[in-house]
């Protein structure tokens, strides 16, 4: 082992450190944090100052300091210290925004000033392929057990905790929901939150971890199965620390609340990239596989159906099987939307002859078009939209209803130019949620226009604040509705709702 | 039969029909053009204003004619006649916007007049499975046949041809290309030409033939394959009206030109949707993957998949092979973008050891990051972002490049700030174009938000004009590219670029 050549022994030893669980308690909510390497040049790629602003804005963390080795004092008044040792407070959270070869010396300060937790946006250690930089990680995780000192990272953003007060995002929604990620990648997590963001999926919290050379996803799922602020735990992982750890604290969480992964480096091609973004071996696409069957945790392939499933979860988890009803919009894009419905693996019953009577009042005469789907001819602002969706619903075959709302009929030019347009199917589709006898799911495809897309942006975020499941395809609709009853299944042992999912059934 | 209780027996019989390909040269290229059932009630649904008023726009067509049972002028002070009779010319294309109950009287004043072909966006026949309406199709095809009149449709929006002056798209690029579309659902041939428009994929001619009582795909593919103003052939199929016609001429055609299908109904439950929609039978997905085996067909599944194809086809055609290299954004996107490659089937060959070396004199050091897929440092505004392309494009395995560019650091609130950074980027992109040494493809994935979705499709529609190619995924982009080069193998028998794509080599 290379020679400790930090400054004197530090108080805290080996004994002192804090279990994974107890660990990221403190990421999550910590008491009193400090920044390292926040700088007033805005250029700087990497600036502590992001991470410094956000606990400010957030609010809920009061003690908090920004370390620059050069001192000074920033706008608003605040003073930076040269060291962590001249900050007159104790610290148990430590954000690392300096340079690599500077960290040896942080971690020496963090020991003395008692810091229980450092997340490290540091990067350039083993993910680097080159050995020197490994054995700077490999001694900064030497130093970090010695100290008692938990490492988060390196490599990665940290901890998006909008109960807790810090967070890397500056654009993200600062309201807490209930929906957790955990991410190897900080881009991937970003995504997901800002694509969360128009669909009214919030975060209880998000953790990208990066390298994970100490903390790393097993820690993380043991602590969210418990989680009291989550219900749904998405994540991101390139690869496995340790796979029999891994296993047994997937599957507790998996038979507790849905557990949604997309996997990097599945591919040769991709684990090669895996290995050199955060040094993970990603594994076989077998082994892979044998974990995500003895789990039953859901599998996903992109980022967007990784939110597909928490809306699915979150809004139409009391769902009763899966047969679907699909109303609107007609003609090929039924067709195709039907054929994905049941690729997908669900199924799209006929409507019942009592049914189809109850329709007929409706709809014009044109026969086969209200059995299922139904190519609706009934404009949403008729009278007759509401009384039409809930015959469909209440037909005993059908288990939800995907409605596919028509928003790219817009004005020549794409703007809703008829003022009452936005306002008179959002409530049109408000209505119909409420008062239809099953789940309902809207669709709606918006056109690819500025005003298009912002009207569907908008719609999809009043609904959804409203509770409604929006999605963006009837496929993707389909598809998450089917993972997700897979689940329901795999765990619960039925398809039905009967069984809540927050009750800890099977370990 | 029912017996023929039209007018005078007409001019013109049975010998005098004209072959399919002459009425698809008339339909895409009418010498005069009369519209049934103009109406000046803008909310009349299905108003055949709408394709009145698009040929007096393409003003291709000189003598075109409205029709109302009531006569009347229009503002523009043009004449609305009451009946076919009264129009004081020849009419060689008639598109009838009525009510089904009067079609039959409709194609009779059509056959007094010599009318050729007959378009219908008149629906209410065959598809609504109700017996009456089936009769009333049945005869109008009885008349038609007695009368050698060529029918498109009924149930469909006809043609859309920027060449001839036709169109029912009001928001569609006028100007002509070189890709045709096929379709039985005029919503997804909308949503196709929509869709091609910010990726400056323009169209030769584009046909809705609904319930091809007549006029069928057959018909299309026969008059395309031989067609000079069409390079790529785009599908969308419910139903194959005669297989043992269809085969052939869809093989003849797929050795020539890349011909794409999205094939609706290919499940049960869209097959029955398709029943409804156009009266098709779907067949079964058994019998499809026979046709598409047979004929060498290249088989997507969406509307933006077809459009994929076309923009590979006419912008990547003279790639060498399967070798990519994948540069840009990094971290987890790399990861994910490179299983999407290994997913599609093409390979993302490791840099030689050369390319790694030319690359470490832009790139920082972090040592297996320039492997591939290379995961840039470079920023695209850096002097060493054409060098370090131009370096790993020169590498002997890669036969095209995939840069992931990115647009979603926009900066807070989603603006392009920057004056300087959208035509900055867009300079850069072109110039990366054309310097690289092999076939370059963009991905821009804008942020969803008006300003990125705004930005987005300004970049796609500027460097589309200037022929580069541009995708929404890297996954979307090698999978286009697979399928493309395994049309070109199994056309050619070569997955090189040697073969010209336009010379019919087989039949």
């Amino acid at each position: 082992m290379v020679e400790q050549t930090g400054p004197d022994r530090p108080a805290l030893g080996v004994k002192q450190a804090l279990s994974g669980r107890e660990a990221l308690q403190i990421a999550f909510h910590p008491r009193s944090a400090a920044v390292a390497g926040v700088s007033i040049r805005p250029k700087a790629t990497f600036n502590g100052m992001r991470w410094f602003k956000m606990i400010r804005q957030y609010g809920v963390v009061q003690r908090f300091y920004g370390l620059n080795p050069r001192g000074g004092v920033l706008r608003s008044g605040t003073r930076l210290y040269p060291s962590l040792r001249d900050v007159p407070d104790e610290v148990d959270y430590l954000i690392s925004v300096i340079p690599a070869h500077a960290v040896l010396d942080l971690i020496d300060q963090a020991a003395e000033k008692g810091v229980r937790v450092m997340h490290l946006v540091t990067a350039g250690f083993g993910e680097t392929g080159l050995a020197d930089r490994a054995a700077l990680g490999d001694e900064l995780l030497r130093r970090a057990k010695a100290y008692g000192i938990r490492l988060l990272g390196p490599n990665c953003m940290g901890v998006h905790t909008p109960i807790g007060g810090v967070s890397w995002m500056e654009d993200a929604d600062p309201r807490p929901g209930r929906v957790a990620m955990l991410s190897q990648s900080g881009a991937n997590a970003s995504e997901v939150v800002m694509r969360a963001q128009p669909r009214s999926v919030r975060f209880s919290y998000v953790a990208s971890y990066g390298n994970a050379v100490d903390l790393n996803e097993s820690d993380l799922l043991d602590y969210l199965a418990d989680d009291a602020d989550t219900d749904v735990v998405l994540a991101y992982l390139e690869g496995i620390k340790d796979g029999r750890r891994f296993v047994p604290l997937a599957r507790r969480l998996a038979a507790r609340k849905p557990f949604v992964v997309l996997k990097g480096g599945a591919t040769e091609a991709g684990g090669r990239a895996a290995a050199s973004h955060t040094g993970s071996l990603a594994g076989s696409a077998e082994v892979w596989q044998a974990v995500v069957r003895q789990t039953k945790l859901i599998e996903v392939t992109s980022n967007d159906e990784l939110l597909d499933i928490a809306v699915v979860a979150e809004r139409l988890g009391g769902v009763r099987g899966r047969g679907v009803a699909l109303v609107g919009r007609g003609g090929g894009h039924s067709v195709l939307a039907a054929d994905a419905i049941a690729r997908a693996g669900l199924e799209l019953p006929p409507l019942s002859e009592t049914t189809q009577e109850r329709l007929s009042a409706y709809l014009p005469p044109a026969g086969n078009s209200i059995r299922n789907p139904v190519d609706s001819d009934v404009p949403w602002d008729s009278d007759d939209f509401l009384p039409a969706l809930k015959a469909v619903s209440d037909d005993p075959q059908i288990d939800f209803v995907i409605l596919q709302a028509n928003i790219d009929n817009l004005p020549a030019g794409g703007s809703a130019a008829d003022a009452g347009f936005e306002e008179g199917l959002r409530d049109r589709l408000l209505s119909a949620a409420t008062e239809v006898s099953v789940p309902l799911a809207v669709v709606l495809r918006a056109p690819r226009t500025s005003a298009g897309v912002d009207l569907g942006i908008r719609l999809q975020q009043q609904l959804g604040d409203a509770g409604v499941a929006v999605f963006e395809s009837v496929g993707a609709c389909a598809l998450a509705m089917r993972r997700y009853l897979d689940w329901r299944t795999a765990t619960q042992g039925s398809s039905s709702a009967g069984a809540s999912t927050s009750a800890g059934l099977q370990q």
